[in-house]
């Protein structure tokens, strides 16, 4: 049989890069906790139809879709808002507004692999449900920072836009909803020129165009300059006006609660889910091309799924991509890399004892390997090294005799006799 | 569009239930700390042909398989051990042994739902690959039996046997793999009579079908007593009795390590995963009639998937059953419900500061919901006690112009006006 390998675009995460991806979740977990946010699990796999629904094109047909033996339509998640939006629609519909749901785990998405990207990756999702306040966006944009600036991230910038500023134009041009899904796919991928012929073939005004193409190129640093350029361009669209509107209180809430974003806003930011209805954001870092986390405000899903009408906003923050950008700036994982004691048996007799043993230094939360392999002492020192052990308990007859063991420091090469009953206290001990 | 639902055989795990599920993963991963088990990923989606070549006709047939878009025949994980033998056959080829590895995740597996039985359950799962010591298979008991009890589990017994009892007879008798396979699997179903028929059918002596018959029968509580019985019903065929010797040697380094471990030792014990070779087990409790997890010694698999000979033995923790069991035996799962402040703006006005004041007291790891809804001060304080909030932080003009807010004890229903700058270390006071 030959050597078997991942499926293509698959990955295995080996102990180091598991350890940063743990540590990331579970410093997701943590502000989850800290903000208020229960967790939840959902399926991997779900309804087809459920994921179809609002997911767009792009994602849509990028699905690992299959029918299950019992000749269900499933797929397997490309993301976590639909599963959040119809838990909010059923099980949790009596439960009271605003509900704050986090939850962890594996995407799948058949897109082509490459630097960043690949078919199987994580997110830490956070869904605040219940609101349309303008505060309960800047408090999604507020623990996105918080996450990243917790994990070491330094220099990296948010951009921002608001969905209804391009829909906004469209709906009072008389665009129907699925043409105007088709240019928001478009625009999502910068292919600009397309999205506009979609938009001139659908007979929409000679000004429509042209405010179009300005929103295009209204973005920057400045935000509250290029809100009042972008709020003066769609002057004659009344919902354009209210979303330029609402995006400038989230932002002037975001800033007056003390919270120091760098933001990059584009009037004309699209994102490819076609569940958005408001404020859409991703942060960036210089050193990757791609957006670490997505999020923003979806009002209509929750409905759609069956569940009375509950406005929400969230945000996706990518596990993997984190990762990637953490090492990118070096950043510490800052997990304290524990020392580990080997204990182990001069022959065969021993062996019970040295297991008895790890036992007891384990239960005073040591990190213990015992020696599986029957090796001799000279080699399982030996490799004792290589495993970066910091003690090594040896096990013999002559010391056993009187309820004692020898210690030995692997790192000042020295050794002593010490009594079992006070094992546990020197090693850690040594260890202070 | 209906109330969509989970996918047959799907569940969502509500935050009660998460926080279980969390609980276990924890700690089950702080286990594998202690035991030197180093935390892999590997994919949820793998090849069919690594997932089919050595987990039983059984687990074959019900999984989750399909073409993925770009016509690999891929499926859903049944369980851990095909990816971690992959993985030692692989990228960790290299790596100094012994090695122990450690996984967490969700696997799928399209059985008939049932009370505790999903088609999409997680394991924690631990592999210690080098040894073929009976001191590794000790340790993987040792370890099993320590996560049970360190999540208050009471009463567990563990069903104990050896694949190569039943297997060396069959063997002796030239019973080719492939029946063997079969006969394994029926016995693991129960199915004594037509395990026998197929046992006839291959041509055996009439000493064989007896011999098996006896051991079927063999089992009981008094380990030792049992496995004498064992060896004599054996006598005649080599590979079985070394096989008994061999669970003895594992029980009684066990026992002798001091590790008090209620077994019920099973001669005709089966598994249906094919790739075991060695001692088996599972954990039991008296009110789930389903394993809690599941391990074993497997020598043979990591040269089929293209690496050496790399001699594992290891075991998959059922978390959700393991969730299950604590529920059934009310098993506290031990975490503390963390208190909770709510900050609430008298007005609009006072949004930013609300946010503000929450940055600063979530900086001080304090668990901290800011009103989002725009309601009233008496509607939010009503929400609070719903949610079980400890305190509430009010911010108002008449304090904010000295730089005061009014912090409220939602227990003791009473409240003072306090200093901005004492907020947390007040809360974290009254929290002690």
């Amino acid at each position: 049989m030959p050597a078997f390998r991942t499926v293509r675009g698959m990955r295995d995460f080996l102990p180091r890069d598991a350890e940063r991806m743990r540590h990331v979740e579970q410093v997701s977990r943590e502000l989850a906790q800290l903000y208020g946010y229960e967790e939840v699990i959902t399926p991997v796999v779900e309804s087809y139809d459920l994921l179809a629904a609002k997911a767009g094109e792009e994602i849509r047909k990028r699905m690992f879709a299959f029918e299950d033996l019992g000749g269900r339509k499933v797929a397997l998640r490309p993301e976590f808002t639909a599963s959040m939006a119809r838990l909010m629609a059923t099980k949790m519909r009596n439960e009271p507004k605003p509900i704050r749901l986090f939850s962890v785990g594996s995407l799948y998405r058949y897109d082509e692999p490459q630097y960043g990207r690949f078919r199987e990756f994580w997110q830490a999702d956070y869904e605040l449900l219940g609101s349309t306040r303008p505060e309960a966006d800047a408090e999604i944009l507020m623990l996105t920072n918080d996450l990243l600036k917790k994990l070491g991230l330094r220099n990296y910038s948010f951009k921002i836009g608001h969905m209804e500023i391009l829909r906004g134009i469209l709906s009072q041009e008389g665009v129907g909803e699925e043409q105007q899904n088709r240019i928001m796919q478009l625009l999502d991928k910068k292919r600009w020129d397309e999205a506009l012929t979609v938009v001139r073939s659908a007979g929409v005004s000679q000004n429509c165009v042209a405010t179009l193409k300005k929103i295009f190129g209204t973005k920057g640093k400045e935000a509250f300059r290029v809100l009042k350029d972008a709020e003066e361009s769609v002057m004659e669209y009344e919902k354009s006006v209210a979303a330029v509107k609402n995006l400038r209180e989230i932002l002037e809430l975001t800033i007056k609660s003390g919270v120091e974003l760098d933001v990059m806003i584009e009037a004309g930011f699209a994102r490819g889910l076609e569940y958005y209805t408001g404020m859409v954001f991703e942060p960036y870092i210089s050193e990757i091309e791609m957006a670490l986390s997505g999020g923003g405000r979806y009002d209509k899903l929750v409905e759609l799924f069956g569940g009375e009408s509950i406005p929400a906003v969230g945000v996706a923050q990518g596990v993997d991509r984190i990762v990637l950008a953490m090492k990118k700036q070096r950043c510490p994982p800052k997990i304290a890399k524990e020392k580990k004691v080997l204990v182990i048996p001069v022959n065969e007799e021993y062996v019970a004892k040295a297991m008895e043993l790890s036992s007891l230094l384990r239960s005073a939360e040591l990190i213990v390997e015992v020696e599986v392999m029957a090796r001799t002492v000279s080699k399982a020192l030996s490799d004792a090294d290589r495993r970066a052990a910091a003690y090594a308990v040896i096990i013999g007859p002559a010391e056993l005799t009187e309820e004692k063991v020898v210690l030995r420091d692997m790192i000042k090469r020295e050794q002593k006799i010490v009594e079992i009953k006070d094992l546990c206290k020197e090693i850690l001990r040594r260890f202070m």
